[in-house]
Protein backbone atom coordinates (compact mmCIF):
# COMPACT_ATOMS: atom_id res chain seq x y z
CA UNK A 1 0.00 0.00 0.00
CA UNK A 2 1.07 3.52 -0.70
CA UNK A 3 1.36 6.04 2.18
CA UNK A 4 1.52 9.86 1.70
CA UNK A 5 3.48 12.07 4.10
CA UNK A 6 1.89 15.27 4.28
CA UNK A 7 1.60 18.66 6.16
CA UNK A 8 -2.05 20.51 5.59
CA UNK A 9 -2.06 22.94 2.38
CA UNK A 10 1.29 22.51 1.38
CA UNK A 11 2.41 21.57 -1.87
CA UNK A 12 1.68 17.74 -0.93
CA UNK A 13 -2.05 18.73 -1.31
CA UNK A 14 -1.34 17.42 -4.79
CA UNK A 15 -0.51 14.11 -4.19
CA UNK A 16 -3.11 13.58 -1.49
CA UNK A 17 -5.62 14.84 -4.45
CA UNK A 18 -4.13 12.57 -7.12
CA UNK A 19 -4.29 9.57 -4.46
CA UNK A 20 -7.63 9.99 -3.80
CA UNK A 21 -9.18 10.77 -7.27
CA UNK A 22 -7.08 7.59 -7.55
CA UNK A 23 -9.32 5.51 -5.46
CA UNK A 24 -6.71 2.67 -4.62
CA UNK A 25 -5.93 2.22 -0.76
CA UNK A 26 -3.37 4.47 0.30
CA UNK A 27 -2.86 5.71 4.00
CA UNK A 28 -2.15 9.76 4.67
CA UNK A 29 0.01 10.37 7.31
CA UNK A 30 0.22 14.19 8.42
CA UNK A 31 3.67 15.39 9.63
CA UNK A 32 3.62 18.09 12.37
CA UNK A 33 5.80 20.83 10.96
CA UNK A 34 4.56 22.97 13.72
CA UNK A 35 6.27 20.08 16.16
CA UNK A 36 9.09 20.16 13.91
CA UNK A 37 8.26 16.62 13.08
CA UNK A 38 9.72 16.88 9.80
CA UNK A 39 13.46 17.10 11.53
CA UNK A 40 12.55 14.11 13.49
CA UNK A 41 15.25 11.33 13.16
CA UNK A 42 12.66 9.10 11.83
CA UNK A 43 11.26 11.25 9.32
CA UNK A 44 14.95 12.18 8.55
CA UNK A 45 15.49 8.70 7.64
CA UNK A 46 12.93 8.31 5.04
CA UNK A 47 13.11 11.72 3.77
CA UNK A 48 16.53 13.75 4.05
CA UNK A 49 15.38 16.64 2.60
CA UNK A 50 12.87 17.25 5.99
CA UNK A 51 9.99 18.21 3.36
CA UNK A 52 6.71 17.07 2.31
CA UNK A 53 5.89 15.03 0.37
CA UNK A 54 7.32 11.96 0.60
CA UNK A 55 5.30 8.82 -1.14
CA UNK A 56 6.68 5.15 0.54
CA UNK A 57 6.24 2.50 -1.43
CA UNK A 58 6.79 -0.87 -1.91
CA UNK A 59 9.84 -0.56 -3.93
CA UNK A 60 11.13 2.35 -1.98
CA UNK A 61 10.61 6.18 -1.10
CA UNK A 62 9.51 8.95 -3.60
CA UNK A 63 10.14 12.55 -3.06
CA UNK A 64 9.26 15.73 -5.24
CA UNK A 65 6.15 16.37 -6.59
CA UNK A 66 6.51 16.25 -10.09
CA UNK A 67 8.26 12.88 -9.46
CA UNK A 68 4.86 11.20 -7.40
CA UNK A 69 2.58 12.85 -9.82
CA UNK A 70 4.14 11.53 -12.90
CA UNK A 71 4.80 8.26 -10.76
CA UNK A 72 1.03 8.07 -9.87
CA UNK A 73 -0.19 8.56 -13.24
CA UNK A 74 2.07 5.68 -14.31
CA UNK A 75 1.00 3.28 -11.86
CA UNK A 76 -2.43 3.43 -12.06
CA UNK A 77 -2.53 3.95 -16.56
CA UNK A 78 -6.62 2.82 -16.20
CA UNK A 79 -6.99 6.44 -14.18
CA UNK A 80 -5.57 8.07 -17.50
CA UNK A 81 -4.08 10.67 -15.39
CA UNK A 82 -1.12 11.39 -18.10
CA UNK A 83 -0.83 11.07 -21.78
CA UNK A 84 1.21 8.25 -21.41
CA UNK A 85 1.21 7.24 -24.89
CA UNK A 86 2.40 10.16 -26.22
CA UNK A 87 6.28 11.25 -25.51
CA UNK A 88 5.22 15.04 -26.59
CA UNK A 89 2.07 15.54 -24.83
CA UNK A 90 3.78 13.64 -21.37
CA UNK A 91 6.74 16.11 -21.34
CA UNK A 92 4.21 18.85 -21.77
CA UNK A 93 2.75 17.56 -18.83
CA UNK A 94 6.02 17.60 -17.47
CA UNK A 95 7.03 21.11 -18.40
CA UNK A 96 3.94 22.25 -16.52
CA UNK A 97 4.47 20.75 -13.18
CA UNK A 98 8.16 21.38 -13.35
CA UNK A 99 7.75 25.29 -13.68
CA UNK A 100 4.70 24.90 -10.70
CA UNK A 101 7.88 23.31 -8.66
CA UNK A 102 10.77 25.52 -9.23
CA UNK A 103 9.30 28.91 -10.65
CA UNK A 104 5.92 29.25 -8.53
CA UNK A 105 6.13 27.26 -5.64
CA UNK A 106 10.01 28.82 -5.18
CA UNK A 107 8.30 32.31 -5.42
CA UNK A 108 5.29 31.37 -3.18
CA UNK A 109 8.18 30.14 -0.68
CA UNK A 110 9.97 33.35 -0.80
CA UNK A 111 6.57 34.56 1.84
CA UNK A 112 7.59 32.21 4.62
CA UNK A 113 10.76 30.54 3.97
CA UNK A 114 13.18 33.46 3.18
CA UNK A 115 15.70 31.86 5.93
CA UNK A 116 16.65 29.46 3.37
CA UNK A 117 18.02 31.61 1.64
CA UNK A 118 19.18 34.76 3.10
CA UNK A 119 19.92 35.50 7.09
CA UNK A 120 18.79 39.24 7.62
CA UNK A 121 15.63 40.30 8.71
CA UNK A 122 15.79 43.13 6.43
CA UNK A 123 16.02 40.62 3.69
CA UNK A 124 12.91 38.51 5.29
CA UNK A 125 10.81 41.75 4.41
CA UNK A 126 12.45 42.47 1.25
CA UNK A 127 11.17 38.89 -0.67
CA UNK A 128 7.63 38.96 1.17
CA UNK A 129 6.89 42.42 0.08
CA UNK A 130 8.26 41.35 -3.75
CA UNK A 131 5.40 37.65 -3.34
CA UNK A 132 2.24 39.07 -4.80
CA UNK A 133 4.09 40.53 -7.34
CA UNK A 134 6.38 37.21 -8.32
CA UNK A 135 3.23 35.23 -7.72
CA UNK A 136 1.38 37.69 -9.81
CA UNK A 137 3.69 37.27 -13.06
CA UNK A 138 3.22 33.68 -12.44
CA UNK A 139 -0.56 33.43 -12.56
CA UNK A 140 -0.42 35.96 -15.87
CA UNK A 141 1.79 33.24 -17.73
CA UNK A 142 -0.34 30.00 -16.35
CA UNK A 143 -3.83 32.12 -17.25
CA UNK A 144 -2.43 33.35 -20.72
CA UNK A 145 -0.10 30.67 -22.03
CA UNK A 146 -0.45 27.43 -20.01
CA UNK A 147 -3.83 26.62 -18.71
CA UNK A 148 -5.40 24.82 -22.25
CA UNK A 149 -8.62 24.84 -20.44
CA UNK A 150 -10.96 23.50 -19.27
CA UNK A 151 -8.78 21.64 -17.65
CA UNK A 152 -4.60 22.50 -17.44
CA UNK A 153 -3.49 20.42 -20.19
CA UNK A 154 -6.84 20.40 -22.15
CA UNK A 155 -9.81 18.36 -21.99
CA UNK A 156 -8.59 15.42 -19.66
CA UNK A 157 -7.97 15.98 -16.19
CA UNK A 158 -4.44 15.37 -15.27
CA UNK A 159 -1.62 15.42 -12.39
CA UNK A 160 -1.01 18.79 -13.55
CA UNK A 161 -4.49 19.66 -12.03
CA UNK A 162 -4.52 18.93 -8.54
CA UNK A 163 -1.03 21.18 -8.93
CA UNK A 164 -2.42 24.18 -10.34
CA UNK A 165 -5.56 23.87 -7.28
CA UNK A 166 -2.95 24.43 -4.26
CA UNK A 167 -1.06 26.83 -6.12
CA UNK A 168 -4.16 29.13 -6.77
CA UNK A 169 -5.40 28.25 -3.30
CA UNK A 170 -2.61 29.78 -1.78
CA UNK A 171 -2.39 32.84 -4.30
CA UNK A 172 -5.08 35.02 -2.30
CA UNK A 173 -2.87 34.67 0.88
CA UNK A 174 0.59 35.63 -1.71
CA UNK A 175 -1.61 38.93 -2.82
CA UNK A 176 -2.79 37.78 -6.13
CA UNK A 177 -5.92 39.50 -7.18
CA UNK A 178 -7.76 35.96 -8.41
CA UNK A 179 -10.60 38.17 -10.02
CA UNK A 180 -7.96 38.89 -12.96
CA UNK A 181 -7.56 35.63 -13.86
CA UNK A 182 -10.86 34.39 -15.05
CA UNK A 183 -9.80 31.03 -16.39
CA UNK A 184 -7.77 30.24 -13.00
CA UNK A 185 -10.49 30.73 -11.25
CA UNK A 186 -12.61 28.45 -13.14
CA UNK A 187 -10.06 26.22 -12.70
CA UNK A 188 -10.12 26.37 -9.21
CA UNK A 189 -13.90 26.07 -8.85
CA UNK A 190 -14.50 23.13 -10.46
CA UNK A 191 -11.61 21.50 -8.32
CA UNK A 192 -13.55 22.75 -5.63
CA UNK A 193 -16.55 20.69 -6.62
CA UNK A 194 -14.87 17.23 -6.85
CA UNK A 195 -15.48 14.78 -4.61
CA UNK A 196 -11.90 13.89 -4.26
CA UNK A 197 -10.44 17.69 -3.69
CA UNK A 198 -13.16 17.95 -0.45
CA UNK A 199 -12.28 14.60 0.99
CA UNK A 200 -8.53 15.58 0.99
CA UNK A 201 -9.63 19.35 2.46
CA UNK A 202 -11.44 18.02 4.90
CA UNK A 203 -8.90 15.62 6.26
CA UNK A 204 -6.31 17.46 6.29
CA UNK A 205 -8.17 20.72 8.03
CA UNK A 206 -9.47 17.72 10.68
CA UNK A 207 -5.98 16.38 10.80
CA UNK B 1 15.18 18.03 -36.58
CA UNK B 2 15.37 19.35 -33.00
CA UNK B 3 16.61 22.70 -32.26
CA UNK B 4 18.00 23.43 -28.45
CA UNK B 5 18.42 27.13 -27.66
CA UNK B 6 20.69 27.53 -24.94
CA UNK B 7 22.88 30.08 -23.29
CA UNK B 8 26.75 29.05 -22.90
CA UNK B 9 27.27 27.33 -18.66
CA UNK B 10 23.64 27.73 -18.32
CA UNK B 11 21.37 24.59 -16.69
CA UNK B 12 20.81 24.15 -20.60
CA UNK B 13 24.22 22.32 -20.86
CA UNK B 14 22.58 19.32 -19.38
CA UNK B 15 20.04 18.75 -22.67
CA UNK B 16 22.57 20.03 -24.58
CA UNK B 17 25.39 17.27 -23.88
CA UNK B 18 22.11 14.77 -23.88
CA UNK B 19 21.43 15.59 -27.23
CA UNK B 20 25.22 15.23 -28.01
CA UNK B 21 25.23 11.48 -26.33
CA UNK B 22 22.01 10.65 -28.56
CA UNK B 23 23.69 11.19 -31.06
CA UNK B 24 20.97 11.86 -33.61
CA UNK B 25 21.28 15.46 -35.85
CA UNK B 26 20.06 18.72 -33.80
CA UNK B 27 20.74 21.85 -33.73
CA UNK B 28 21.86 24.31 -30.96
CA UNK B 29 21.56 27.99 -30.72
CA UNK B 30 23.09 30.33 -28.98
CA UNK B 31 20.54 32.68 -27.16
CA UNK B 32 22.96 35.99 -26.08
CA UNK B 33 21.77 37.38 -22.97
CA UNK B 34 24.75 39.67 -22.73
CA UNK B 35 22.64 41.55 -25.63
CA UNK B 36 18.77 40.10 -23.88
CA UNK B 37 18.29 38.26 -26.45
CA UNK B 38 15.77 36.33 -24.32
CA UNK B 39 13.79 39.02 -24.08
CA UNK B 40 13.47 39.88 -27.84
CA UNK B 41 10.35 39.09 -29.10
CA UNK B 42 11.22 36.43 -31.67
CA UNK B 43 12.29 34.25 -28.47
CA UNK B 44 9.29 35.15 -26.30
CA UNK B 45 7.13 33.78 -28.96
CA UNK B 46 9.03 30.38 -28.55
CA UNK B 47 9.21 30.76 -24.31
CA UNK B 48 7.63 33.48 -22.81
CA UNK B 49 9.58 32.60 -19.66
CA UNK B 50 12.14 34.48 -20.84
CA UNK B 51 14.22 31.43 -20.11
CA UNK B 52 16.86 28.51 -21.49
CA UNK B 53 16.72 25.58 -22.66
CA UNK B 54 13.78 25.66 -25.05
CA UNK B 55 13.88 22.86 -27.17
CA UNK B 56 12.41 23.27 -30.53
CA UNK B 57 10.60 19.87 -31.83
CA UNK B 58 8.20 18.56 -34.80
CA UNK B 59 5.47 18.49 -32.29
CA UNK B 60 5.99 21.96 -30.57
CA UNK B 61 8.28 23.88 -27.88
CA UNK B 62 8.96 22.30 -24.98
CA UNK B 63 11.18 24.11 -21.57
CA UNK B 64 12.17 23.29 -18.03
CA UNK B 65 15.57 21.14 -18.04
CA UNK B 66 13.46 17.56 -15.79
CA UNK B 67 10.79 17.60 -19.19
CA UNK B 68 13.31 18.37 -21.52
CA UNK B 69 15.69 15.13 -19.88
CA UNK B 70 12.79 12.87 -19.99
CA UNK B 71 11.65 13.96 -23.45
CA UNK B 72 15.16 12.88 -24.82
CA UNK B 73 14.94 10.01 -22.75
CA UNK B 74 11.89 8.33 -24.15
CA UNK B 75 12.27 9.72 -27.87
CA UNK B 76 15.31 7.67 -27.88
CA UNK B 77 14.40 4.72 -25.79
CA UNK B 78 17.42 2.84 -27.43
CA UNK B 79 20.04 5.10 -26.16
CA UNK B 80 19.14 3.61 -22.62
CA UNK B 81 19.47 7.09 -20.84
CA UNK B 82 16.70 6.23 -18.37
CA UNK B 83 14.99 3.34 -17.08
CA UNK B 84 11.83 3.71 -19.42
CA UNK B 85 10.47 0.01 -18.11
CA UNK B 86 10.63 0.21 -14.11
CA UNK B 87 7.90 2.95 -13.16
CA UNK B 88 9.32 3.50 -9.67
CA UNK B 89 13.09 3.60 -11.39
CA UNK B 90 12.07 6.38 -13.19
CA UNK B 91 10.35 8.29 -10.78
CA UNK B 92 13.28 8.04 -8.67
CA UNK B 93 15.43 9.41 -11.81
CA UNK B 94 13.07 12.46 -11.94
CA UNK B 95 12.88 12.85 -7.78
CA UNK B 96 16.37 13.23 -8.93
CA UNK B 97 16.50 15.78 -11.36
CA UNK B 98 13.35 17.81 -9.92
CA UNK B 99 15.70 18.44 -6.58
CA UNK B 100 18.16 19.80 -8.91
CA UNK B 101 16.08 22.05 -10.27
CA UNK B 102 13.82 23.26 -7.74
CA UNK B 103 16.31 22.77 -4.98
CA UNK B 104 19.95 22.76 -6.27
CA UNK B 105 19.53 25.62 -9.16
CA UNK B 106 17.22 27.82 -7.27
CA UNK B 107 20.11 27.86 -4.38
CA UNK B 108 22.99 28.81 -7.12
CA UNK B 109 20.46 31.54 -8.52
CA UNK B 110 20.40 33.09 -5.37
CA UNK B 111 24.27 34.87 -6.24
CA UNK B 112 23.39 36.44 -9.63
CA UNK B 113 19.55 36.38 -9.79
CA UNK B 114 18.39 37.94 -6.97
CA UNK B 115 15.80 41.04 -8.43
CA UNK B 116 14.11 37.29 -9.19
CA UNK B 117 12.95 37.44 -5.50
CA UNK B 118 13.82 41.22 -4.17
CA UNK B 119 14.02 44.59 -4.86
CA UNK B 120 17.23 46.06 -2.32
CA UNK B 121 20.94 45.97 -2.95
CA UNK B 122 21.48 44.82 0.40
CA UNK B 123 18.77 41.26 -0.09
CA UNK B 124 20.88 40.71 -2.95
CA UNK B 125 24.30 41.08 -1.29
CA UNK B 126 22.78 38.87 1.79
CA UNK B 127 21.35 35.90 -0.76
CA UNK B 128 24.83 35.91 -1.96
CA UNK B 129 26.96 35.25 0.75
CA UNK B 130 24.17 33.01 1.37
CA UNK B 131 25.02 30.59 -1.40
CA UNK B 132 28.38 28.93 -0.19
CA UNK B 133 26.27 27.56 2.24
CA UNK B 134 23.54 26.18 1.42
CA UNK B 135 24.97 24.71 -2.30
CA UNK B 136 27.65 23.01 0.22
CA UNK B 137 24.49 21.74 2.09
CA UNK B 138 23.14 20.33 -1.51
CA UNK B 139 26.08 18.92 -2.35
CA UNK B 140 26.52 17.14 1.14
CA UNK B 141 22.82 15.49 0.30
CA UNK B 142 24.24 14.75 -3.21
CA UNK B 143 26.84 12.95 -2.14
CA UNK B 144 25.46 11.28 0.85
CA UNK B 145 22.08 10.27 -0.28
CA UNK B 146 21.60 10.91 -3.70
CA UNK B 147 24.63 10.04 -6.03
CA UNK B 148 24.58 6.05 -6.32
CA UNK B 149 27.74 5.67 -8.07
CA UNK B 150 29.23 5.49 -10.48
CA UNK B 151 26.77 7.19 -12.23
CA UNK B 152 23.61 9.44 -10.28
CA UNK B 153 21.35 6.37 -10.79
CA UNK B 154 24.20 3.56 -10.31
CA UNK B 155 26.13 1.45 -12.59
CA UNK B 156 23.77 2.79 -16.19
CA UNK B 157 25.03 6.34 -17.25
CA UNK B 158 20.98 8.43 -17.15
CA UNK B 159 20.22 11.77 -18.40
CA UNK B 160 20.32 13.17 -14.77
CA UNK B 161 24.19 12.90 -15.00
CA UNK B 162 24.80 15.86 -17.59
CA UNK B 163 22.65 17.38 -15.30
CA UNK B 164 25.09 17.05 -11.91
CA UNK B 165 27.72 17.86 -14.24
CA UNK B 166 26.23 21.38 -14.84
CA UNK B 167 25.69 21.99 -11.08
CA UNK B 168 29.44 20.76 -10.05
CA UNK B 169 30.35 23.11 -12.62
CA UNK B 170 28.73 25.68 -10.91
CA UNK B 171 30.04 24.62 -7.63
CA UNK B 172 33.49 25.98 -7.09
CA UNK B 173 32.31 29.63 -8.09
CA UNK B 174 29.66 28.98 -5.82
CA UNK B 175 31.99 28.78 -3.00
CA UNK B 176 31.54 25.20 -2.55
CA UNK B 177 34.85 23.15 -1.75
CA UNK B 178 34.21 19.96 -4.21
CA UNK B 179 37.87 18.36 -2.29
CA UNK B 180 35.28 17.62 0.87
CA UNK B 181 33.05 16.01 -1.71
CA UNK B 182 34.93 12.92 -3.39
CA UNK B 183 32.20 11.06 -4.87
CA UNK B 184 30.90 14.06 -6.56
CA UNK B 185 34.44 14.99 -7.56
CA UNK B 186 34.85 11.88 -9.34
CA UNK B 187 31.82 11.71 -11.17
CA UNK B 188 32.54 15.29 -12.39
CA UNK B 189 36.22 13.95 -13.78
CA UNK B 190 34.23 10.94 -15.85
CA UNK B 191 32.34 13.24 -17.06
CA UNK B 192 34.68 15.65 -18.28
CA UNK B 193 36.34 12.35 -20.00
CA UNK B 194 33.31 11.79 -22.52
CA UNK B 195 33.48 12.56 -25.91
CA UNK B 196 30.16 14.09 -26.45
CA UNK B 197 30.77 16.60 -22.47
CA UNK B 198 34.03 17.99 -24.32
CA UNK B 199 32.43 18.70 -27.66
CA UNK B 200 29.61 20.74 -26.29
CA UNK B 201 31.67 22.80 -23.70
CA UNK B 202 34.43 23.40 -26.50
CA UNK B 203 31.04 24.50 -29.01
CA UNK B 204 29.35 26.85 -25.89
CA UNK B 205 32.99 28.37 -25.42
CA UNK B 206 33.45 29.57 -29.13
CA UNK B 207 29.87 30.45 -29.61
Amino acid sequence: MLTLYYSPNACSVASHITLEEIGAPYEAKRVNFGAEQQKSPDYLALNPKARVPTLATARGILTETPAILAFLAQSFPEKKLAPLDDVFAFAELQAVNSYFCSTAHVAHAHKGRGPRWADEESSFADMKRKVPQTMTACFELIENKMLKGPWVMGESFTVADPYLFILTRWAEGDGVELSRFPRVSDHYARMQARPAVKTVLAREAAA
